[in-house]
């Protein structure tokens, strides 16, 4: 494309100089990588530094940065738009060759049975195993060696990878995506004890319902409800790894990084953040747009909305900062305790013999 | 059923007016959510405030509970029972309409071996590979996609469900459930460094042995012994996603939480209950009835058994709690230690003018 | 085998008495466990103590040991080699009867299509899907139902076991090791927040290039780059359920325990060890031969090479163990606290009353 193409198509204005001469973009990158013919993009003013140096023959700015000062070179060009990284992202997708990931139609080798319901324009790899009176909605494609269970049910352009498993009765909305090896639907983990220090099975009759627009990791695990259903909400991005634990409801639009785990019953609010490896304890409430940091583990219920929490056990982020800040001066804080023992044994002696 | 029939069959005494006028039960729920027509029960002494308020038409509840003083609303109807909440998984199980998972026989398209030696009433799905020399015990059932190594073994009414892979020469008991995407037998983690800083793979030639009546969670990994087996004994439960490394061994019903993981040659005693996210050091071991709870990390042996255990690095369960509560008030420990250095400094100054 | 072979085999120099009475070398075995007609081997100091009473035939022994103080039993013999674990891998290795894994040649419900490049002496069992476009190399073995992306690359005499799943564009080295359920090439987490609240897919469009001679463990993930690649470099081992985030660099000969977390961006020096359950944050750089403990968590670069780091937030290991056994003697600090404010407070008092 030309740079008054790409700047026409993202409704960008062009700004520099000799732009008939420059040559065509071909590629994109990231601005300090970017050479001759590179696309790129400046959005956090900490890589303005860059500006001076970069190869890049066009750079992507914010309509609001002042272009006059930050001129590096006299032949780099700009294109200004309201936000310059979404206007990237669709620069990298359309400049990027597409492979095409499914091909069209239900491969010969799927088992579809004839009380399932399939709908129009599907894409079905090798060896998809489709269960009894499931239902798939138009447009959804799934890779070799999925498996949806009995009376499950799968939405309109939904994205199964390779190996997903789908237990029965599970409900996916539209527009979800399932990376390989997630497993949506295995039994919650209840077990009664006996008076014998044995386990009973606790028998696990709900569902998971995930809503439209979900994206779940790779090797993920959502668990079936006890009774009722597991309910992940429009909107939610779940990362690799994370377990869901039965009964666990995650409001809309909520985040869930890496390894995470939610134990049972658990109610995560709506635009919250988990980050990697977080662990929720059981039957508590998170409220809306809580931030988790990393490792965190949380044991019980967090009311008021939209705070940080980090620590072991979780606290408000600000206290939990100053309580490890303090942590690192344990050490010298034991040393100067025993110091202040002494002087004072040492001033209750001088004061007696006074 | 009508309330007699259920009331018969669980060998439960009704007590409560007006039975024969009160609806069918049709739905089991939560006492907090039940509604006419729906049974539930009584367990945990701190539900009874819900006896008030719930609307379902019967609560299963102790034949030690003082019924008198309890009855919330005159139409509400009680079951006696020895165990509600044993009773109501009974009631659960037996009204929840069941979905066939599994369809006799095997598939077609399931690939079993001449010298593979498969039991009587076998449900193996579309796509299962049985490996060379491998034997299935009678009435197991596969779902789809698993994949079963040579010379492995499986019991007698074991569960496999989709995607599950037994590695070759593993041993699986009688009435084992495997959940989708179990990984049973791969290569312990073992590498000798060599003199130049790389690493040579030590041969992993033991077994993975799991024995009878366990369950273990979806997308979990247990590795097959360097020599010998690791071994995870009867009756023991384990979670999604949990890493179980090898020569392991988990003692006789012990229950162990999503996530957790458990280093090379450990020896988990029996009845232990591991919570999630745990991690467990390497050739130690844990005696019966230890509790570890959720994050912890445990470096070396608990020699003393039914004791809990909490923290990172875990300590006695009392112990930690007292220390972790004394590290949220650090802050203000090192504040007051800063004010009593000055008063030190004060009166030793004040002493020395005397 | 006689002692006699093993010795020539090993080049070792056998020392004892009546070797020609002894039993035929059957089995290998801990030195603890072992019994006549096992060939055990003496590696660690802490073990010799068992020379006294193992019941070995032979056991392998550095030529550094001084075997006059050691003989504990007259009928002991001696195999002295070079590095004695090493050469009890050989015995082991060689003793163990083989269960071959993989059926050789292509299983008839493999899928490769026409476009596809396939190596001599492959073996592909039964399921396998190969990619449009995608190579094969040499030698290479998969077991049942792996899934491999259009234009992916497989080197050569790779061994992939059963369900791995590698996606398109993929390309992976010689002599790679993927246990079952891993998944290669997931899309990174990688989301733009909008003004709305909810959140826009970031494509990722970069690849996972994997190099020679990495293992990689069971249902571990490694997520494509969002450009570029995600870099797992020569001969670095990882072990199960462990996640590599987007555009992560790992160098070479680095091992990483199971269960572990790598955050976006991150870069890992080469030759570092991680232990089990460690996390790493995002867009941070580690020096070569770091070694990270268990379960600590990374929040910043580590700069200086060699060092070990421990705890949560991690620190250098020396100065976090000297913090957590502060952190045990904290409810005493607290406690002596309280006594020195009281005896300053007194103090006080008295030097006003004087």
């Amino acid at each position: 494309m030309t740079i008054h193409e790409i700047a026409e198509w993202l409704g960008g204005e062009v700004i520099g100089n000799n732009i008939e001469n420059a040559p065509p973009i071909e590629r994109v990158a990231k601005i300090e990588e970017a050479d001759s013919g590179s696309l790129t993009f400046l959005a956090n003013p900490k890589y303005e530094k860059h500006l001076g140096t970069t190869q890049a023959t066009v750079v992507l700015v914010s309509r609001k940065l002042d272009i006059k000062n930050n001129i590096g070179r006299a032949s780099l060009i700009f294109i200004r738009v309201d936000d310059p990284y979404v206007a990237f992202l669709r620069v990298l997708k359309r400049i990027t060759p597409t492979v095409e990931l499914f091909i069209p139609g239900i491969h010969p080798t799927a088992i579809v049975p004839s009380n399932a319901t399939v709908g129009k324009n599907i894409s079905m790899g090798p060896h998809v195993v489709i269960g009894e009176h499931a239902i798939i909605g138009d447009n959804t494609k799934m890779g070799a060696g999925c498996v949806i269970g009995n009376h499950a049910q799968i939405g309109s352009e939904c994205i199964l990878y390779p190996n997903v498993v789908v237990y029965h009765q599970c409900k996916i909305g539209d527009r979800v995506i399932l990376h390989a090896g997630a497993v949506i639907g295995s039994d919650g983990f209840g077990f009664a004890p006996k008076a014998d220090g044995t386990y009973e099975k606790i028998p696990q009759l709900g569902i998971v319902a995930i809503d439209n627009d979900v994206e779940i990791g790779a090797n993920t695990t959502i668990d079936r409800a006890t009774m009722g259903d597991t309910h992940i909400h429009c909107g939610v991005k779940i990362d690799n790894l994370v377990q869901i634990a039965h009964n666990v409801v995650i409001g809309e639009h909520t985040v869930i990084a890496a390894q995470t785990g939610i134990s049972g019953s658990t109610k995560i609010g709506k635009h919250c953040m988990l980050a990697g490896q977080v662990g929720i304890a059981g039957h508590i409430e998170i409220a809306d747009r809580t931030v988790i940091m990393a490792q965190s583990g949380v044991p019980k219920s967090i009311e008021e909305p939209g705070k940080s929490y980090f620590g072991y056990p979780a606290d408000e982020a600000r206290k939990a900062q100053r309580m490890y800040i303090a942590m690192k001066m344990l050490p010298a804080m034991l040393h100067e305790l025993t110091t202040l023992q002494k002087k004072v044994t040492e001033l209750e002696k001088k004061l007696l013999e006074k």
